[in-house]
């Protein structure tokens, strides 16, 4: 059997164990090591890497944990607004998706994107027509509300404020964020990002999930990465390329590529955040520089890891 | 007086000397070198590349022969929306703007975007919302009204074709859009895209004009860069950030990067279309994969040109 591997995040932060519950943080952990089960398995089987990385993070977006899908955070209207991307590293195709409304799964309709039309990048009203001429899951405002989301929205939303998930000040921010970059035992590799924005925020603000070079990249020749953090940061870094030219351009290997972009050229400019990141041979690697990351990966050789503190590569 | 240069282009494609008439040639040439000298003037007084880039696409805006501003093409409901992004090389901060209706000039909006917000890209209607609060000029659809965008979108209004600006056929595409790099005496590097995207464009479709590291990027280090041409390719090739990572991670000269990004790497997955791209030395290229770009420089030492068909980089 060739090798084949998985990674996935649920978000990076200031994710303090002084604050998590060991109920909670058991909760975090079994749907990371769900999702993860279900990519795997697909690899396992025998299955291309773009299913992977879609079916684990629609298992993520289906969780209220995780702010993406059912779990996204209020919009300053009391909406909820997605964006998703995804990519493949043979032909190097792309769909994302952008303020999208009322769709279960995010991630698929950035996949229909991605084969079933002749762009890259659909956004608003109109990405919503499409959805439904490919008939897309749809579900109404109350799949989404939560009652934890809901009262951090309440105590915002008549502020200018926004905040990212979790944070109920400043020095305690989370990024909500899902994602999941897969090798399948053909050689090919696939990333696939996907998130709810931040609570109360205005005006079809966009961050780096839908984003592709930003948020989320794949090239066989090199590596599959999808992001979280300080999306703005993300994409005037233009970090998940960066990763890949890294790669390509100087020979850096995954793991020191990676650690250069969120450990160097991404704090230059104040961004923080973390990455997850795979490449042909079947390395993985999951550096952050917030205090943790929601994250996990399944390989092969049988190694099968989830955390969420801890050292970051 | 240290160095300074700007250079500008109208968009890219395939731009036959057989269907152009020397008037209309003398057209495209005037409004170029009015653009060209606007920003020039800029530069030459002391004054900073990003007030360059943003007033030289302004004025390419505002004239009707570019699909941007006053010119922007039909989508499919009969309306118009715009991209914008704009990039400072110094801090490498950007604003960047998407799916944008009724402003008269959406680059100034994403200078808005960049230097007003804590965020990078707005959409939809959100962005209208932040344009009316920092007082945008407005326009309504009269002024976007032009007969022969007009003729060119009930050619196709009724099908599920969409085109890119001027052409009639697949063989005769036009990429529309217009842009701007400069560097100041300050020795400060900044980039702007804009674009009225595709005749008959449906679901709310983006290209690379609004996306950084796509269609628009900059950076005192490497280089500042206006992309056009087949929007999807362009973001799927990172465009504009490849050239700056060319010249970063492997050493090589402005000229060279983007020789090597649009005649062989774009190639790769089928993408055509230019770039214009300057470096904090004053060095200037204008490299483009297609019949012809509208296009043109000037320098501090003099040199000063508008061009349309004919060879490039």
């Amino acid at each position: 059997m060739s090798k084949y591997a998985i990674a996935i995040h649920g978000g990076a932060g200031t994710i303090l164990k002084s604050k998590m519950t060991p109920q909670k943080e058991e909760q975090y952990k079994s749907a990371l090591m769900e999702a993860l089960t279900i990519g795997e398995t697909i690899l396992k089987n025998g299955g291309n890497s773009i299913d992977a990385v879609e079916m684990a993070v629609r298992s993520l977006e289906d969780c209220h944990l995780f702010n993406a899908g059912k779990g996204s955070v209020f919009n300053s209207k009391g909406g909820h607004e997605m964006d998703a991307s995804i990519m493949e590293g043979k032909l190097r195709n792309a769909g994302a998706v952008a303020t999208v409304t009322g769709i279960k799964n995010p991630i698929s309709l950035a996949r229909k994107v991605m084969e079933k039309s002749e762009h890259v990048f659909l956004v608003g009203e109109g990405v919503e027509e499409f959805a439904k001429l490919h008939g897309l899951e749809k579900v109404d405002s109350n799949y989404f509300y939560d009652e934890f989301r809901y009262q951090q929205w309440q105590k915002i939303k008549d502020s200018d404020n926004f905040q990212l998930d979790h944070s109920d000040d400043k020095k305690e921010q989370k990024f909500g964020t899902v994602g999941a970059v897969a090798l399948d035992q053909h050689g090919n590799v696939a990333a696939a990002t996907s998130t709810g924005g931040m609570t109360n925020k205005k005006f079809g603000r966009i961050g780096d999930s839908s984003v592709i070079g930003a948020g989320t990249y794949a090239d066989n020749r090199t590596c599959a990465i999808s992001c979280t953090g300080s999306g703005e940061f993300f994409i005037r870094g233009v970090v998940a390329y960066d990763v890949s030219c890294l790669m390509e351009y100087k020979n850096m290997s995954l793991s020191d590529a990676a650690h250069e972009v969120i450990h160097h050229r991404l704090m230059e400019i104040q961004g923080d955040g973390g990455l997850i990141g795979i490449d042909a041979k079947g390395n993985v690697t999951l550096p952050f520089n917030t205090e943790g990351m929601y994250r996990g990966f399944a390989k092969s050789n049988g190694e099968k890891v989830v955390e969420i503190y801890g050292y970051s590569d």
